[in-house]
């Protein structure tokens, strides 16, 4: 389906902050102020963008983001927070709207300051290129080391009236809860108040970029915007249209968190990692994420190797309370660890056999309580090395 | 100096629990029954031998250390604690000693049963050649993907008379406090209680073992064993021959301990993360580890790219209350973040140039209180990932 929403154009242009001269500089604008929510990073260390967002959203209200890549504009001081003021300063001349109105996103690297005079250069011919199927562009503008732009969309129908929310997002490296190191940029005509809004939005972003890992790194700049504009004529205060929407954008989310963990940097495979019988819901996250996060783990994922006794070690040094003779481990259904021990030579070469497939489930049961938690995550191959070590060079 | 301590003898043969036929089967033994004190892996998930020498070593008292590599006996039950029984008991048996004063360790891949016939039918050979030299033949034998022997030894003076101390280790992967996923067996003929030795023992680890971190897992292994024959007529009791022994063995397993980061698998550089100014040890830690285990961090370093911001990132996630506008950041003594922002290019460069060397520190001061910690750690290179993707096969 066509990523278009009423009311909303978009548009992308190179200004010269990638070195490699692709588009580096996205644009989405809505016809009308729009409702505006957003999730942010919770590393203390945060971007200029980031501490103007939080201001400006608290309005609730937004016309307008503008995204670069290229730059994070992070540990970047007052004169960063100077800079991004002068990014919206530029996108709202050059699209005759009040400066306030605009919200700012920036990746790439960190602690250099942002070119504001090459963006204001190029604000002119980006504002005016904006067009209903631009937010592609806008998708392939905020690609740091992903590999490819990633892109959703789905309508919902209420009686005779449709709604249709589409959004890019992108993501590839320093991927932790919570949240993931990436943008989202969701655009929808649903009309909505801020507070619900936010609800939503925080329901969606904890099934889905708030349950994915790549690394463990959490970086500066995650930012999660989403616009309502309400031109649609259906609003979240209607039941059954809060329903469907929160189950579009549920999915829709779902769906960008796994592409971002399935082009992680270097990633070969996606895997799920399932913690059940936990005491509680601490115990279990805390399970999942030493695994999901373990190098020995990932690199084992990467070479194909059923290796769970690095599964074991990592539960056993998780820092809650397990039972080593308890443990139950799965790779999907293949039975390889029962009450902590091997199941023997047959099932590992199953489990070997579920290792070589691109998805994968690994399910560890504490067998301790009822408690669960999931993380999706990807593994950890020579070239995820390779991309980081020569990031900035 | 020689690796020789009076009245110790060694060493190791091939027993085939390596598929390369290297030697993989050392032994210790003391001419007379030692003073035995020991520290073991916090992980929760623990080797059928550390079960079993955490429950021997609480005599005091231990005349022979038996080690393979090539497998962990780890997650194998009660079958496991049998096999680690049986070890001892053919040890005991070629040494005419009784089976209690027998201790085992195991190093290799976990979750498959060691092969206790080949151990058995190899202990005679072993027991035949044990020699005073033998000790650099045991550092030998417990080699998994290290590259190189570990051993240090040094003699210290009280009075004319003197004692001596010499110890062997392995470590390579999996290394992280507390402790590093690691052997290390101590032999001294100094004369001491098992109380006083225990905690002598427990401050040298403390600063050497657990502070250093190659990749965040910690093993299920994890063994330290200091035995003491007595034979030097020196006593611990004795306050400068306590404060001597104190000494030569802090540095002695800081040596080894530093050995080891250096043989981390892949490991291209040897790094000192320092954090300072923090506001109590306990968020100095969280900090330190979170910098140091950082992928991100470690493969910049790898890189040779002085990429601070992913410094600061970590810093920003480590879950501790911290300001990052009065963050320092050093590069042994360049200063490339002064309140959170860089230094400019000139710094930079000159960062670079310090990236370039095998040894250097990083220090990051948080500017809050008066509190620090140290870690030793090693880059993360592609190698890591060959190695540890093919560990099994």
């Amino acid at each position: 389906m066509k990523l278009e929403v009423p009311g909303f154009v978009a548009g992308a242009v190179a200004a010269g902050l990638k070195k490699d001269g692709k588009k580096d500089l996205g644009m989405i604008f809505s016809e009308v102020p729009a409702c505006a929510v957003g999730v942010f990073t919770t590393n203390q260390v945060q971007a200029a963008p980031v501490l103007l967002d939080k201001e400006r959203i608290k309005a609730g209200l937004c016309q307008a983001i503008v995204a670069n890549s290229g730059n994070a504009n992070a540990c970047t001081g007052q004169r960063g927070i100077e800079d991004a003021k002068a990014m919206a300063g530029a996108a709202a001349a050059a699209l005759g709207i009040p400066e306030d109105l605009v919200l700012v996103s920036s990746t790439g690297v960190i602690g250099r300051r942002v070119n504001v005079s090459a963006i204001e250069a190029a604000m002119p011919k980006l504002a005016s290129q904006l067009n209903a199927s631009g937010l592609y562009d806008v998708a392939e503008a905020i690609m740091t080391t992903d590999t490819f732009p990633k892109t959703v969309s789905k309508q919902g129908n209420i009686g005779d009236k449709t709604f249709t929310v589409a959004a890019v997002a992108k993501g590839a490296g320093m991927i932790l809860p919570d949240m993931a190191t990436m943008l989202c940029f969701v655009c929808t005509d649903i009309s909505a108040r801020p507070d619900l809004l936010g609800e939503v939005l925080k329901d969606a972003v904890a099934g889905s970029f708030n349950a994915i890992t790549v690394d463990g790194d959490t970086s500066t700049n995650d930012t999660v915007l989403l616009l309502a504009n309400g031109l649609s004529g259906l609003s979240l205060e209607d039941v059954s249209c809060a329903e469907a929407f929160q189950k579009i954008l549920n999915e829709l989310l779902f769906t960008l968190a796994l592409e971002i963990v399935r082009d992680g940097e270097g990633a070969t495979k996606l895997v799920t990692i399932q913690v059940e019988g936990a005491l509680n819901q601490h115990d279990a996250k805390q399970v999942v994420y030493t695994v999901a996060n373990s190098p020995l783990v990932k690199t084992a994922i990467f070479g194909e190797d059923a290796n769970w006794g690095r599964i074991m070690a990592a539960v056993g040094r998780a820092g809650v309370p397990i039972n080593p003779e308890t443990i139950d481990i799965l790779f999907d259904n293949v039975h390889v660890v029962k009450d902590g021990q091997g199941c023997g030579k047959k099932t590992e070469a199953d489990a070997a056999t579920v290792l070589k497939s691109d998805r994968f489930t690994i399910t560890i049961d504490l067998n301790m309580g009822s408690e669960g938690a999931v993380v999706h995550t990807c593994d950890f191959s020579m070239d995820y090395v390779r991309i980081n070590a020569d990031y900035r060079s």
